[in-house]
């Protein structure tokens, strides 16, 4: 039924290659079992991407329950089919019955600390499709610019992007947001708050702290207020829109990295934390903040990823809320912590990919065996998946591909694949005719 | 005179800009002082490259003495041009008296663990004028691969290259060297022997020393083998043809990094060794097949270039043989000993940008003063040079531009500007608008 679609999509990512010399396949046939196959909706964290492939003559089938798993079983199918030395296309026959190991398997980009054009995210995009990555992370906003174009506050990338080019509108949105999906490939926004907040100040005036020295306004802000009603309307009104513009069920709040001195300083907030019976425990005031969030994101039926530090500061979670430990030091322990507390969580820790050094450190990202850490078999569960991360302090268009490809192949094998396939070797192979495939 | 042809040549690498508004500076005049400008030759180690500009309404004048000075002064004239927000050019009202610290400001690319399209080695040119490097000290051929197409030994590269394509013609080697001509860049080629061999010996059989395990040949080969007179054969003929189609008075002969161990399991070579009265140092025979190959290339007119093992193993070099300091342990004894036994030398060691590390590591290269060893007047004079080597391991034409630009523009400013230009804030400013002038 979806066999024109499919086809005409993979023949595309191919170059337009016959699928193998005429004589011996003529034919791909992609069967979708599902009664809803999901080709016009959006993939999500619950979307089947299993697929079970025979190659054999003169007809290859690929079954999959629903679009999701036959775009894995396309891409597979692709780089079963390699091409000799007399030009013709050859597949081995094969019979595959693959599926993911983890459900969420992601690539963080940072947009903020130096914008990266449509180009490179698209790219990048086609990248993670190779690799099977099914979760565009978008850090889209930071201290440095703010280049989302908002459509309910247009100011805050008037006056906080980089300049007035080195935006993304709505139509840029929607077309990562359609380019993923056809590649079976979810987009998730982050906007942190309160921290990190530098370049929403600029357009949306009375949003950060005014940091004092002693009586005096030093001129210069902290993180968003979080005493003012004022900040909570505007975050009800631009979550709200975000929720819209995003069709993905889940929004990554950030919440990491906090610096307390502002907030200290000033006296308005000192005011409130004691009304609040807060003691001089901010981290108490960093949830105050964080569960209003929160609860504003929650009430558009969304749910809701934070940082590490979200969870380790006894904020009030959701029950659904997943938390993405980041945190080098000790990582495990975080995420016995965690998931002993019942909450889903998401592996970045080990995969900071802008952290580069001398060699081949692909090895060190492949040997992370996510599950090693002390928990039960349900709280090994909920570790739902991992991301790598290209963080954007010396990373922008020039150089986002050849950093984070094929480094971030490693983390792809290791969230697809069974825990067994571990041997380095077999591995380096693998990615060595992988980067060709990729060039 | 040379008006026109300075004037197109640096009009296109402006991309058709105007100088400059109109009203305030219509003409760019360039005056070559010296009787032989040489427009029609090649730059060389004794090049003038100084050149004074100034820059005045109506007329702007550029004064070299040679034509190599006239490019310089061109680099500098268009990056004095910058764009305002109206898109009017301007440029400052200057005076520049400028001349280059030292006179050989090189770039190593290496085009044997990776094969380099040409076209990542003319936009390399290209980013090297912008920074005025101008040696492209390209070591061609090694263990890997042996890209190089020779004229009279073709099976080298057929069979020693990585495929077919993969080889660097004699058509390719000319636009090179034209390319790199017209940017006032020297090409100086690396052929390095007798170690970082293995691609020399698949087209040229009986070349390289075949290694024992005890009585039994083990199949394997190691270093050039420098008993036999077919050796100095096959080096003659080659480097002659090496000296012909490299019109630079240099030739880079290696010399490092030579593994004894084949050497000492081979029989025939043990009994030369004894004929010499070598005993048992093997260094001495590796200066023994060195100096016979220096001879040579003596004898086609042509100055060497050799790293530093060839000078620590004690070779007789000849006197204007120029040694490569690249051992990062304590090159600044090395480059004592050098330029105490009275030969030039050209410092690498702590430009190794293949080396890379997370964050702004140009402070690091941009800190290096060359001239900090003990040593006379007399010998700071020698060293007359350095270079930044991005070696191949881990580059090819996918990453090699974003890796070694701008990390080199901080050598090639540490090897033109004078010694008291150290400002990091300073430079840090320069280098960030120099990066996006070059995008």
């Amino acid at each position: 039924r979806y066999y024109e679609y499919m086809f005409g999509h993979s023949r595309r990512r191919w170059g337009g290659r016959p699928l193998a010399a005429g004589a011996e396949l003529s034919e791909l046939q992609v069967v979708i079992e599902a009664p809803e196959p999901g080709c016009d909706s959006y993939p999500h964290l619950g979307s089947s991407e299993a697929y079970h492939l025979t190659v054999t003559e003169p007809v290859a089938i690929l079954k999959a329950y629903e679009v999701w798993g036959a775009l894995r079983g396309l891409e597979t199918f692709s780089q079963l089919v390699h091409e000799d030395d007399y030009g013709s296309f050859l597949v081995n026959e094969s019979e595959i019955n693959d599926f993911p190991r983890f459900a969420h398997r992601g690539i963080l980009l940072d947009t903020s600390r130096h914008y990266l054009p449509l180009k490179s995210i698209l790219t990048n995009l086609d990248a993670m499709a190779f690799n099977k990555f099914n979760v565009l992370h978008w850090h889209i906003v930071d201290d440095q610019s703010f280049p989302y174009q908002s459509i309910y506050f247009p100011e805050l990338s008037d006056k906080g992007a980089y300049s007035c080019n080195l935006i993304y509108t709505p139509a840029d949105i929607r077309l990562v947001i359609e380019y993923a999906r056809l590649r079976g490939i979810r987009v998730i926004p982050e906007f942190d708050t309160p921290g990190h907040t530098q370049s929403w100040g600029k357009g949306q005036k009375g949003l950060l702290t005014p940091c004092y020295n002693g009586e005096q306004p030093t001129g210069s802000f902290g993180p968003v207020n979080p005493i003012w009603n004022t900040t909570y309307d505007f975050m009800t009104k631009f979550f709200k829109e975000i929720s819209s513009v995003f069709p993905d069920p889940y929004i990554h709040l950030g919440g990491d990295e906090v610096d307390f001195s502002c907030w200290k300083s000033n006296p308005e907030v000192q005011e409130f934390m004691k009304k609040q019976s807060f003691g001089t425990d901010y981290a108490k005031l960093e949830s105050y903040y964080i569960q209003k969030i929160l609860d504003i994101v929650s009430s558009y039926n969304k749910g809701q990823l934070v940082w590490q530090e979200v969870f380790d500061h006894k904020a009030q979670l959701q029950p659904d809320t997943v938390v993405q430990v980041w945190m080098a030091n000790n990582y495990a322990h975080e995420l016995s912590r965690v998931t002993g507390a019942g909450f889903s969580t998401i592996l970045a820790a080990p995969w900071y990919l802008d952290y580069i050094s001398y060699g081949q450190d692909w090895k060190k990202y492949y040997s992370v065996e996510p599950l090693d850490f002390l928990g039960s078999e349900e709280q090994k569960k909920l570790l739902i998946g991992g991301e790598a991360c290209l963080w954007g302090e010396f990373v922008d268009a020039t150089n986002l591909t050849p950093r984070l490809w094929p480094r971030a192949s490693a983390v792809g094998e290791r969230l697809w694949s069974s825990r067994n396939v571990t041997n380095l070797q077999d591995a380096y192979r693998r990615l060595t005719s992988h980067r060709c495939r990729m060039l």
